[in-house]
């Protein structure tokens, strides 16, 4: 199979070969096999199949390509300078893993246009990629396919489907009918500690088709064979996964098919062999015109100029662009405004997972893009809004979806879903099951992907359960991740604050810990100005130079508040400082920050959760009602008393510190 | 099918349902739909199968049983109950789910005789019986079929099978060929969200075929049925599944076969209904004579005699029991200690992952108990000895294992091990992969098992590959979760420190945070006293009261050894305090602390993380140097340059404080 030059798709290949051996030698670092085995399938699918614009990484209507095998990052940066990606110069590839390169160890998605997901921590790839094929599906849904008709293409590694969540992927596209996912297996036998045989029996091909995937198996050296199953791949009524059997390093002469070439320079000696053997006789960094020339007949210019004449022409023009922006309009922000207010004036006592809930429910028809599901806790996150229907393999036009019991998968999926773009995210399952999401939630961090996710049952206060349930650490846990925002709102109308927080915010993911017990109203302003904007606030004042200042989170709040009322009685004035977000309190400056907690005076942390992590705010001689230790089972009220989280413990170390 | 009194084995089965439905609506809470559709499963496998000797409940050679579905925990009391673990009064049932009642809201191991692993977070408890069936083969290697022949048996739901970490288990099992181990699917096609088909194509039997299970469908309601199954599976060359297709609630009028029944109590009136549906007339927790009496045929106290006949004349009966205990003997004390003065002698410059290698390959042949493996990074994480051999299939009797890129799988295969008894499990991946294990490590603190998480690679130093493999909240991250001692050593003798200390330690885990790159030999002393034991200690002094004390960690001691001759030079004196464990330090006594720290002295803390969790050490006045986000793909020595972690900006800051 040629280019229309004649040069051959082999020929093409190696000129990814080259470049990735070159590179990873030039930076006496990365992993070169993973590049030289799938070039061709690469090479292939870039050259033929995949639908993009390298003139305009951002098409709404691209086929996205997810690298999940992510240490294979030169596949995908020699691809996007052959293809013609400005930015992808041959100094960028020079650059390989070096400071301020595009050419990250890598690939990073918002830090080298053309990489479509931040990819490395395995399984992220493909299970990413679920989210992205279905919100090409739930977008086709609601515009048609004039508008959005793409596919999502995934090269996954051994390591990637060992993953145990890739499994929680591979069943939800399957149940889904994800027939828009091809997954590209690179099935070279061999992993990093030897040969796969060392670690897996499974019939992979088996385990695919048990969740209803199509599956092949082709030579991943044989382009006719890549290019028809690539071509039958687009047929398909289901998800399909394609085995490539491909040789790992294919070409050096002596570490092909081998571990040793998978994540270190190839040296020298081997590189040259290599070239040799390819028949490439370039120097490193060096393409010929007419290899450049056979590559820039890759990608899809003409079908993104009558994509946009077709946009231009539709009546749902304006309203596919508002949802792919990400970004809240008017009658979005409005929504949430007044919905502050009217909890304001209402002053409902209430669950804050039932806040929450209500909070969606008054704002959802304002805010076409926001979707949401639970890991199977539907009835006790309460992110379903009344009437909203769940997506189904046979209607993709519904805000909601029930994951299943698959947390992490739950997670990369919103994940793929905010980074294809369309989609306003949110997830639910209990706070202390916040680890299972945790490998995804950091790349929505570090993607800066506004995921909100919805925590439900976030102290000992869920009660019987028991300490399984009972999150102690996982705040602390989460605020420790950068880019992550934590609220704990502490009444309902904080917790319309921090919907309106993490919804407005578009640079990152928020965490919403929730209770599952009832909180006391306790705000006394009209709502009009958003108090947890700031992370922290005074709740409580006191005339005067407070004796003691108690700064708490959620359901302690009412605590202190009632503390700080019997020390009143006492003679001892506590100012009440709540703290939904001390994420965004941190950030505030020292003027601020001095202004809520009054340097000098002491203070009292209060939170069912440990301390870690409250000291920044504290100091050493300060004091802490909280937890030091994992929960128990019992009702939530006698758990409270038994770890001595009470206003009166409150009380008596106000009395001790003052 | 009959007891040897005529009592049916779905009567005995109903006891169980009376019992949980009983219990949850006295608790006012709980799950009784899991215990009555799985009941007579439960009822066929403890009378007639399991090997279990009710007052041992600790036999060595003992079947296991785990509930991983352990929301149906009332299940599991019933069993204790009904086949007479003492402890497991009627008093105990009454109290179901309150304070300090051994029938807690989800089992859990330690706290009730009989429970042999916490369950709860779904999927946890078919991955630890991968972890305890695998340490049974192990041990039968050993020791022989005389000593050790015994099955694990688990129950687990749709949840278990749909969480991720249940495929790298059921691919982890399918390979080594694990026959011991029975899987009870109680396949009652309904989640909390509603009917399984709302989330799950999947086709089970397929997927678990796929990774070389035998599989068999049986009607769970059926005892002869479950019998006959449960009998085949005692011959199978594979593990097995056994889908048991149950009623969910069966029994109960309205509710069977509905997700109303999973997850509340059933209310009086269908606990009536189903009263008589089962006919079942007696009051609750009120158990006939005859019932209790066809319970007291279960279990199996000959078996356990006659096995105490074989170990008594057994010639490996001492090291069996010596390898059951945990504790380290004699010889293994000495050969840790013997290493941790050879090192103090040689003072290798060397990186802390190769030291922890060194440690290893030292002590390994006096410590039988010790195993580990790593997930696909063998090479990398430097904790496979030389000459040891990986278990295969064919030979379990090896101390290392290959577990595939399943770091979840590795943590909770580890989480069974130790809780089956006979092995200290070391398991080993890339520090920031600790979050794809978090779920299982929490496990292994609440359950107090002592496994050592070796986790190299431990920060920015490890350079190219980025910030997707850099941890910089991770450390925080671990810190914060109870029971868990985080070392980060600084050299070589810190770092067999640490493995003294995690070994030594019997009532929970230790992660090990090792660095990629070279560190220099730093301590000066004979390495007699542990001097991590105290989590931290003074490594270099000053004359008289210090000007500022630097309190580091791991690669960053270095660091702060060179500020502090570097201020020497200007006159200011700097006391160097090197914190392997902060963990183990913030439980030392005030007068230790004040007397490392100087309390009114200006301290710097220095690690290449973020500072959250530090202020607890360092008071909100003093300085941190380390990260504040996300690290970048680039050369280490570039990387610290770039984020100013340099032994210059200690110096400017000591210059600023003191």
């Amino acid at each position: 199979m040629n280019a229309s030059n004649g040069t051959s798709l082999t020929q093409m290949a190696n000129a990814i070969r080259a470049l990735s051996m070159d590179a990873v030698q030039a930076a006496k670092s990365g992993h070169p096999g993973m590049p030289m085995g799938m070039a061709d399938v690469a090479t292939v699918l870039w050259s033929k199949h995949l639908k993009f614009d390298p003139a305009a990484p951002a098409w709404a209507d691209r086929d996205r390509f997810v690298l999940s095998a992510g240490h294979g990052s030169m596949l995908l940066y020699s691809l996007l300078h052959l293809t013609g990606f400005e930015d992808m110069t041959m100094d960028e590839l020079r650059q390989f893993r070096q400071l301020g390169a595009l050419t990250a160890g890598h690939p990073e998605h918002g830090h080298t246009p053309g990489v479509e997901a931040t990819t490395g921590p395995l399984g992220q790839g493909i299970s990413m990629s679920v989210g992205m094929a279905l919100a090409e599906r739930m977008l086709n849904a609601r515009f048609g396919d004039d508008l959005v008709d793409h596919r999502t293409w995934v090269i996954a590694g051994d390591g990637d489907l060992q993953e145990g969540i890739s499994q929680e992927a591979i069943a939800m596209a399957g149940h889904l009918k994800l027939n828009r996912l091809v997954v590209l297996w690179d099935d070279n036998e061999i992993q990093i500690d030897g040969p796969t045989s060392l670690t897996e029996s499974t019939d992979t091909l088996k385990r695919f088709e048990a969740s209803g995937w199509a599956t092949s198996r082709i030579d991943g050296h044989d382009v006719d064979a890549i290019d028809a199953a690539l071509e039958k791949a687009k047929t398909s009524d289901r998800p399909v996964l394609i085995a490539c059997r491909t040789t790992i390093g294919y070409g050096a002469p002596t570490k092909a098919g081998t571990a040793g070439c998978h994540g270190a320079p190839l040296g020298d000696e081997e590189i040259a062999g290599a070239r040799k053997a390819l028949g490439w006789e370039h120097a490193p960094f060096e393409i010929p015109a007419d290899i450049y020339e056979a590559w820039s007949e890759a990608g899809s210019a003409s079908e993104h100029e009558a994509w946009c004449l077709r946009l231009a022409d539709s009546d749902k023009s304006d309203a596919l662009v508002a949802q792919l922006s990400g970004e809240p309009g008017e009658e979005e922000l409005k929504a949430l405004s007044d919905w502050r207010m009217q909890v304001a004036a209402e002053k409902p006592d209430l669950a804050s997972r039932a806040s929450s809930g209500k909070t969606l429910a008054a704002i959802v028809d304002a805010w076409p893009s926001l979707v949401g599901g639970s890991a199977d806790l539907t009835g006790s996150n309460l992110t379903k809004t009344p009437g909203a229907n769940a997506v189904t393999s046979s209607n993709y036009d519904a805000p909601y979806m029930h994951f299943g019991v698959r947390e992490h998968g739950m997670a990369a999926c919103a994940n793929g879903m905010s980074v294809h773009g369309g989609f306003r995210a949110h997830v639910a399952t209990f706070l202390v099951f916040a680890d299972y999401c945790r490998g995804a939630m950091r790349l929505s961090a570090l993607m800066e992907q506004p995921i909100v996710y919805v925590y439900t049952h976030d102290s000992i206060g869920l009660g019987e359960d028991g300490p399984t349930h009972q999150p102690v650490e996982t705040l602390a846990s989460l605020r420790a991740m950068p880019n992550t925002h934590v609220f704990r709102p502490a009444d309902a109308l904080e917790t319309a604050e921090a919907w309106d927080l993490a919804l407005q915010r578009l640079d990152g993911p928020s965490v919403l810990a929730l209770s599952r017990q009832k909180l006391p109203f306790l705000r006394k302003d009209d709502g009009f100005e958003n108090l947890s904007a700031r992370g922290a606030y005074t709740l409580i004042d006191t005339e005067g130079k407070p004796d003691v200042v108690i700064i708490a989170t959620g359901s302690e709040v009412a605590l202190a508040a009632e503390a700080s009322e019997l020390l009143a009685g006492e003679g001892i004035t506590a100012r009440v400082v709540s703290a939904p977000c001390l994420d965004i309190f941190a950030e505030q400056d020292v003027a601020y920050r001095d202004q809520v907690l009054v340097p000098g005076v002491p203070r009292i942390g209060v939170e069912a959760a440990i301390r870690f992590g409250w000291d920044a705010y504290l100091g050493i001689d300060s004091g802490f009602v909280g937890m030091t230790g994992f929960g128990a089972s019992a009702p939530a009220e006698d758990l409270y008393a038994h770890f001595g989280i009470t206003t009166d413990a409150i009380v008596e170390l106000a009395r001790a510190l003052k």
